[in-house]
């Protein structure tokens, strides 16, 4: 019956190169691969759990036929070929008869079959996999995470549950073992947090996997959208002399290190610092005793031992000192460096954002964009944004702000839309796991239309609030705070929002400066949950607005001196804005923390791999 | 007419966001653009070379005519309306009549009309725009690289010549200026060499503007066709603590320098270090001169001289030791670096390749892929490989070196192909104005069948050639040469070659080890002109192999402790492959050299911006 569905049915899908059938094209078909049924397939995944099915032998064991048993000897003699079948089928060993019947082989051998579920991270759902103990030792494949690489049958479920298909397996082609005792997973679910330093296994759990599959959609969606709308790619630099903001810290990249032996890391050094500074601690402590006893005159005695007490914790703070300065040498940060021997005669940083790089060429090519890593050496713990962050950016030449904020709407529309509609499994997982909202969220984007308020306004409705007291204060010319934000979007006005023309102060050099002298042509788009996840201006085109704002910033304005040439020289009126990934992909999945969402998380203290 | 067409044929193409029409969607109509004539849009471009039209006054001038001439008075009076308007179409200037005709206005304005051929980037053809003086002066709009953003008319050429359409401008909407005295650019032609210190201006010449738009074509390929087989993206990171080959020279990344002061800048410290280079040398001709007149005796006194002048240089050289010391201080080559205390709390580098992270998710979602850049302090000049390379690199579990190699070359001939059908107009200039044989090179690709030789087999092949000498011996176990591998592809094979089973002191030490123990499971596809476009190979699961192969090789195995983890728990046999984007955008293109084919090339000494 098997073969005769199987003559029906297209044959499964099978993957071109690894030559084997992606899990996603079997259980994701609308009847769960049944139609597949008889089907021969390679199969590849990583074992879920699994449990064991000791075989009962149904006839009685061979060792109990014999010659003394005269009338079982004969059935067993003619009936042959039928035990036989059986006897293999069940897995339970050859029925070899000897020239002797008193000798028939003894014992079957322990048998029994290894019943996994396995996954192989195309999609959420995971296949039952029949191997039996003949094939491979349920000791080797049964633990959670083991690498399973087979031939075989797609059959009937053998056993009672909730599948509807399974694989027996007939050809071990690879086993990748695990070693159990430590081996970080199992089957049972483990907290995102204990994932964090596992980046190298965490996408074998089901939601990581479907929160990676996810980050792809809306990584294929950025894309899709900027190239449909006609935006050329443009691969900015990641090495760059241009601190594009002015406002972070930054990555330097140099070669000037890039042999220099790495300092005995024994904590010496630590040991001392922790006790100099208790030390300098109970020194001001003293001198305060001091002034004390000083003032009130009522204790010679005491007076004496206290300075005393003083004397010799200052002169073994200056030890102190003394050796941590030998252990350490000096500082790295009062080292003069020479950046004109670094590695491209100058200092570079990592970039912060390609957006001025990327003017230039739209002040050539017109509609461009760039996809890839942004870096900002922030100490401050966030849980939205990292050290590493990828991001789109786009450019447009002769536009103006609101031309920005519609193409940043539509952006946004297009692609939570394109998730909705692309990761319907995954998001079904997600809302049953992890935040049942998230469909809707995606909906809210989708189908709200994006109200535009100014700052200034956003400012008066928060002054207005009075049911809420906002843990900082609502103030014009400060950043709103994540609070102030969220209270915005999701109590006043409920809606997706872009707020345009903030302060000068808090946009950096290149926003192009509104008339009233006092707001830029900047704007964010902000939702629910995450906060913002755009951030766009128009460009300041003219060039002494420029000097006027790199001054009044305080910046070194030598390494913006092709930025000004730009402006010098047939500049286009230009807007455009940056969207951050990894906010999208918390808002898309209900995760709360980045380093949740991205693959190799960069932040503070870690860089695990 | 021209509004009897217009009604006939659809509206022009607006570009969403920025409103205007993209040039590509007129002149790249199969009718240049000539169904759109009469319709009133928005362009925008710069201009790339233009010239004066001055208008010659049809009519006698108004200053002829006066109270002396009665007649003509007459006439005006009863014509004035149709004098009028002729005079303001043709630009000349208004007919003002006072209560005395003695006083008509005299003499018109100086009128002309510029005429501009502008590019807006999306295409090789320029628009020709039709600029009156009396919209905006001529020495405004007419410098090369003027940016024009206007509102006008599509209509007929007024002037005899090639072109098949124009725009009369009706409103200026924004001029950017140029200050074309110091405006790098010319409507001359400028050698691309000429334009590598320009990177924020050079994609306004034909040629760069054509060769990024190939490139943005092959990106776009790239994803292309990784997403439609099924790859998902994966992001690996840039700041990474593991060498991934452990062969190259890595730019670290670092706070600890953050806040150094810069050294003072003056070539001092050079000038004397090349010096001193000039001196040292000269000390050891100086030697060999002495050891020569001990060896022969001849010369007593030419022998005193001759140790004299070494002495005073070997004293010149250790003075100038001194000063270059105090100048430069400690080198900071040598300064013990305490990393424990930099921002990630270890020693963190640029990623040199994502390969080892990919596999690890290879490890659980299958088929994962990467684009993105890559770095090496490589301060050796290559005119094929910058120190920043975007590279797109693809891991496939439950796969082999064959499947890798399949994949490597159906990719190749993809994007070759996509190319062909969709950059045909830049290909066609690229052909005429760079290298005529860039479609054929293409067509190679796609058509040939690929011809795979193993390591072995290509050095026996080259060590038969005799009509050849080559600069680098042919030798079993040393890297092929530029020179041999396109002898190889060019001459001997005449095919894309993809050569596998290299030597494994070649290799970096993840790749699977052969059985016969000295070459490993590796291979690169190569092609005339630019050599390796693709790196590959099937990694090596064995777990015992890989601390072998690290030993060997030497490394630092603490930074691999995670990939070895990754060796102990599940790991499947994985392939996969590395493609380098600047090679074959320099084959698709003719160019010679990857600093004129990435937008902001970074090599040895140069971070422009």
């Amino acid at each position: 019956m098997a073969s005769e569905q199987a003559s029906v049915e297209a044959p499964a899908a099978i993957e071109k190169y690894s030559k084997r059938v992606v899990l996603e094209t079997l259980l994701g078909r609308s009847d769960g691969g049944v139609g597949l049924i008889g089907q021969r397939v390679v199969i590849g995944g990583w074992v879920k759990s699994s449990r064991e099915f000791r075989k009962e032998p149904v006839f009685p064991a061979p060792e109990v036929v014999g010659s003394k048993d005269a009338s079982c000897v004969e059935v067993l003699q003619t009936r042959l070929p039928f035990f036989r079948s059986i006897l293999k089928v069940l897995g339970i060993g050859e029925l070899r008869i000897h020239d002797k019947l008193d000798s028939v082989v003894p014992k079957p051998p322990q048998a029994s079959i290894s019943i996994l579920l396995i996954s192989d991270g195309s999609c959420v759902p995971s296949l039952q996999v029949l191997v039996d103990s003949a094939l491979a030792p349920p000791s080797i494949v049964m633990p959670t995470g083991t690498c399973i690489h087979a031939e075989g049958i797609l059959q009937k479920p053998s056993l009672q549950g909730k599948q509807i298909l399974e694989f027996k397996a007939e050809t071990i082609l690879y086993i990748g073992e695990v070693d159990h005792n430590r081996y970080p997973l199992s089957k049972k679910r483990v907290p995102l947090e204990s994932l964090r330093d596992l980046s190298h296994f965490r996408p074998r759990t089901t939601t990581v996997a479907s929160v990676m599959r996810i980050r792809n959609a809306l990584t294929q969606a950025t894309h899709k959208f900027l190239l449909e709308n006609g935006f050329l790619n443009v691969q900015v630099p990641i090495i760059t002399r241009t601190d594009c903001e002015g406002f972070s810290e930054n990555f330097l990249v140099t070669t000037l290190l890039g042999n220099a032996g790495t300092e005995d890391q024994s904590s010496a050094g630590d040991t001392w610092g922790v006790k100099l500074e208790s030390i300098k601690a109970s020194i001001k402590e003293k001198s305060k005793k001091i002034e004390e006893l000083q003032r009130t005159e009522s204790n010679k005695e005491a007076l004496a031992s206290a300075t005393h007490d003083h004397k010799k914790a200052t002169e073994l703070a200056s030890q102190l000192e003394e050796k941590l300065k030998a252990k350490i040498g000096k500082p790295m940060q009062t080292v003069k460096v020479d950046f004109s021997k670094d590695f491209f005669s100058s200092k570079t940083i990592l970039t912060v954002s390609g957006r001025l790089h990327l003017e230039s060429y739209a002040c050539a090519l017109g509609n461009v964009y760039s996809f890839g890593p942004r870096f900002r050496a922030n100490k401050n713990y966030s849980n939205k944004s990292l050290s590493e962050m990828w991001i789109a950016e786009l450019e447009m030449a002769f536009s103006q702000i609101e031309d920005s904020m519609d193409c940043a709407n539509d952006f946004l529309k297009f692609i939570c839309k394109w998730i909705l509609e692309n990761c319907t499994e995954d998001l079904k997982f997600i809302a049953k796991r992890v935040d049942k909202s998230v469909v809707d969220r995606l909906q809210f984007i989708v189908t709200s239309p994006f109200e535009k308020v100014s700052y200034t306004e956003a400012v008066d409705a928060l002054k207005k609030v009075t049911e809420k007291k906002f843990g900082e204060k609502v103030e014009w010319g400060a950043l709103l705070s994540e609070e102030h934000k969220s209270y915005l979007t999701e109590e006043i006005y409920k809606k997706p929002l872009v707020i345009y023309n903030q302060p000068k102060e808090l946009e950096p050099f290149y926003v192009r400066l509104n008339d009233d002298g006092r707001t830029v042509a900047s704007f964010e788009t902000i939702v629910p949950k995450v906060g913002t996840l755009i951030r766009g201006s128009q460009k300041e085109e003219r060039l002494n607005m420029l000097n006027t704002r790199i001054k009044e910033l305080g910046l070194d304005n030598q390494q913006y001196e092709w930025y000004l040439d730009l402006h010098k020289h047939g500049v286009a009126r230009c807007s455009g804005f940056s969207f951050l990934l990894d906010p999208l992909v918390l808002y898309a999945t209900g995760l709360n923390d980045a380093r949740d969402a991205v693959p190799f998380p960069r932040s503070f203290g870690k860089a695990n791999n």
